[in-house]
């Protein structure tokens, strides 16, 4: 039986699950943070499991660069790789060619494309993509799609979810089932409530273990992400888990669980770790800020992760100062930390039907609590 | 009663002992990985602790420009900072002065120099060193001295270690003495036996609770370097510890223990796990490249390092091809790891009376064993 998704509670739109893998299972709502090229940057896979994060991301596009997915499949795979035996979800690589590479022409076969490291040529069709996933051993495969630019007109967005749809049935034909697997469809149609419809229709027509909702969080905004959401959602079956593709912001996932979505990746802890931003139960700081300096009290004193437990404030100020690789290390921790911890708050909030009271709480102390917090809000 | 040191064994020259402090007991010969700016780079305190190690050094340079002394001290400690209970060893900030700041103007009573960060004027005297080192919470404070060029002539060399002598009685007035802390000496007199030995018995007519040996590895070469230790050596006291600065290569280390040294330190371990060079038993490699592209080895299979007990010699040189961070953290995890295991062989060695032996067989291992090793040696 290829991967499934146990429902175990609602409150509202928002669902408390299992998603059953041949790596093992993972409570939904879940965030994955992001393993772009087969690490999370700056994090050993201990480091990442300590979080409590259970599955975590990798790019094709990156991994097929380098180290090239045959090379992977040799070496036994990427969870091997990178020491995690856990699951692993492997994007399309359609995204990141659409954004990263130079010279890339799209046709109705695929994308020819150059490599953003070497500018070698390098081409991707539905079938070499989901081939390539296959290579680097991803529980969860994602289908190749075109990510709908925007803004788009309702005829440039048509015209794109339809080569979507017709792709999909090529991933969906190449894919080999196996135990504990699974290819997810993802929605097109841009910001159109019809398009969004019919790209429902075909998707579930076609039958995957997941869907995924694309095309958002790529300068739309949080409202029209929602209503977005709002008028797509509704049309995905209740049976299956739905992913909502580089989201994002706390506020937007406390946002997008109520409206029915269990999975999310984002690289926003990540990296931001990396540049100094925290993220915390009392908002955003930047810690490079001279008001920490001084500072000796915990980053946050309800987190448990090695930089609030054992470091001041005003070491890790000292540490992004100096540009010491020990900033962005427990930096970048610390806000995985968080993610995981709210992810945490999200099920407990939904398995108790108080998810509402949940986020409101949430966005509450976001803007308070700390008098020094909130200034990045 | 101050900082003390116990002798357990001899082998020849070499001596095993232990080191007590008001921060916990050290097994010697040791070898100290450094943490410049109050962080051994790349590393989490856990991660150093997890090496084994149990001394680090600081820098009194760079901590009095960044985070500052007086801030450290308000802060509790670099132990505190630093999430490091056990001792520090902080040297004098004479070395770094010389060596990286601009427009430095050393005088009778101390040097005055601009800071390498942003200019600043700053001044470092044999009394604020010690002050500062107070201000730290150094377990080892070292005595500020004048690291003598490498060449200098006899006459240059001689005053350079009489400015030297009188500064460290500047430093032994003013150090605090402290239940388990110390103030070491610090050798100078070039490659000259007469002012080696002189340096010695002035050192020695002071009082220190060890001893140093200061301006070596700094270009005379390995030879040069254990001639001086053969002349200056045995003109220091048994009863105490013995401390090679800056040093070194293992090679190094193993000539040094045989000659009666019982503490190191350097960069090396640390900078190399950043720029993709591999200490490990079968010789130094340089990860970069490609032939470990499909190494699916581990590094050496005798290390119980993340890197070496859950990755490929293929992901780490994929880490580093992709300027993956997690590649230094790996790797420099992984040399201080074999550092330590080296300065744990030696100790099991003289313990035994074997350390000859061992040092034959650690050399013909680095030479031999895996057909892709000792291309840098």
């Amino acid at each position: 039986m290829t991967l499934s998704w146990t429902r175990h509670a609602t409150d509202g739109a928002a669902r408390l699950g299992t998603l059953h893998t041949a790596h093992g299972d993972v409570a939904t709502p879940v965030f994955m943070p992001v393993g772009t090229a087969g690490t999370v940057k700056g994090m050993t896979a201990d480091a990442v499991r300590s979080t409590g994060a259970k599955l975590i991301l990798g790019n094709t596009y990156h991994l097929m660069l380098r180290p090239g997915a045959e090379r992977v499949a040799r070496l036994g795979g990427l969870h091997k790789l990178a020491d995690w035996p856990g699951p692993i979800l492997t994007d399309s690589g359609g995204f990141q060619v659409m954004s990263l590479s130079k010279l890339r022409k799209l046709d109705q076969d695929g994308v020819t494309f150059r490599s953003h490291i070497d500018g070698s040529p390098h081409r991707l069709t539905p079938e070499r993509s989901i081939e390539i996933q296959h290579l680097l051993d991803a529980t969860i495969t994602m289908a190749f799609d075109e990510c709908t630019p925007f803004p788009a007109t309702p005829d440039e967005a048509k015209a794109s979810m339809e080569l979507s749809m017709r792709w999909a049935a090529r991933c969906r034909a190449g894919f080999v089932p196996r135990e504990g697997y699974g290819l997810f469809g993802i929605v097109q149609g841009s910001v159109y409530p019809d398009l969004r419809q019919r790209s429902c229709e075909a998707l579930t027509g076609i039958g995957f273990e997941g869907y995924a909702v694309g095309g958002l969080a790529v300068g739309e905004g949080q409202a029209m992400m929602f209503d977005t959401l709002d008028v797509t959602v509704p049309h995905l079956p209740e049976t299956h888990p739905r992913y909502l593709m580089g989201v994002g912001a706390p506020d937007d996932i406390l946002g997008a669980v109520a409206r029915g979505i269990d999975m999310f990746d984002c690289v926003i802890p990540t990296r931001a770790g990396r540049t100094a931003r925290a993220y915390t139960r009392a908002g955003v700081f930047n810690m490079k800020n001279a008001r920490f300096a001084d500072d000796g009290r915990p980053l946050d004193p309800d987190c448990a992760c090695p930089l609030c437990t054992r470091h001041s404030r005003a070491y890790l100020n000292h540490l992004f100062k100096c540009a010491e690789m020990l900033g962005p290390i427990l930096l970048t921790w610390h806000n995985i930390q968080y993610y995981q911890d709210l992810m945490a708050g999200i099920r407990g909030a939904i398995s108790t039907g108080t998810l509402a009271q949940f986020a409101a709480d949430t966005r509450a102390r976001w803007g308070r609590g700390d008098p020094s917090a909130a200034e990045l809000r």
